[in-house]
């Protein structure tokens, strides 16, 4: 599971531009949400929503942060569609260097993917579910009940 | 920009599924939200989260059913990690044929991402942000004050 920002972790980029201390072109911005721009695009137009609330994965993140987060993601969305033109795009969230996560405060990429391939790139490797899926979707489903 | 759901409409797999019409391994439901384990995996406990309001993509999605989604994916990514044994994962949420969507209903994938490599494969093509970074922001931030 991910780690919790503890006291005295080292901020992260965003923990600064939060704070002011660093630049960013923002396209977006109320009391729990933070939005701007990538400074390496996959694509024109590559945002970033981050909630204000510091947490590293968003396992750990509160509920209310992260509704906030999602309450605003279809409004960047399309202000990014009608600004760059682009009419297809890929929301990605990561968690874990292994999963591609680079800075450790909660990020939701908004990313257009464009015709001629720009965007973000996916290898999707189709599996089956096996006979384990109802005793998995149990064992779930129980640990969201007990939480 | 995507489609609603029209009147005259298919309805997509998961019209079915909320409708009682197919079966699905559901792992949390609530007045808003459901999520089910998703049935050609990318790994164990791929989980896909999704609004009971019928949009084809999130651009199209009220503010309040967004809300919605994103308030219960932090406690589906934990009971998931919980479940699986898995410490990192990615959330992915794909708008558009081009950008990997196959069913036409907004929805959220959480997938674990293994140390095997199993899970979602990234190709991450970075760019730079260019000297039209300053208006892009402006446009985008314009287009949110106006919705």
């Amino acid at each position: 599971m991910g780690l919790r920002y503890a006291d005295g972790m080292a901020d992260t980029i965003f923990t600064k531009i939060l704070a002011g201390e660093l630049p960013c072109h923002r396209v977006y911005e109320d009391e729990d949400v933070l939005a701007f721009l990538d400074i390496n695009p996959l694509s024109p137009g590559h945002t970033l929503v981050i909630p204000k609330e510091p947490a590293e994965t968003l396992d750990q993140l509160s509920d209310e942060a992260s509704a906030a987060v999602g309450r605003v993601l279809p409004r960047i969305a399309r202000a990014v569609l009608q600004a760059t033109g682009a009419t297809q795009y890929n929301v990605l969230q990561n968690n874990g260097p292994r999963a591609h996560q680079a800075v450790f405060h909660v990020h939701f990429h908004i990313i257009p993917k464009l015709e001629d391939g720009r965007g973000l790139g996916i290898d999707w490797q189709l599996g089956t579910l096996g006979d384990d899926a109802a005793e998995l979707a149990a064992t779930i489903a129980k640990q969201i009940s007990l939480s």
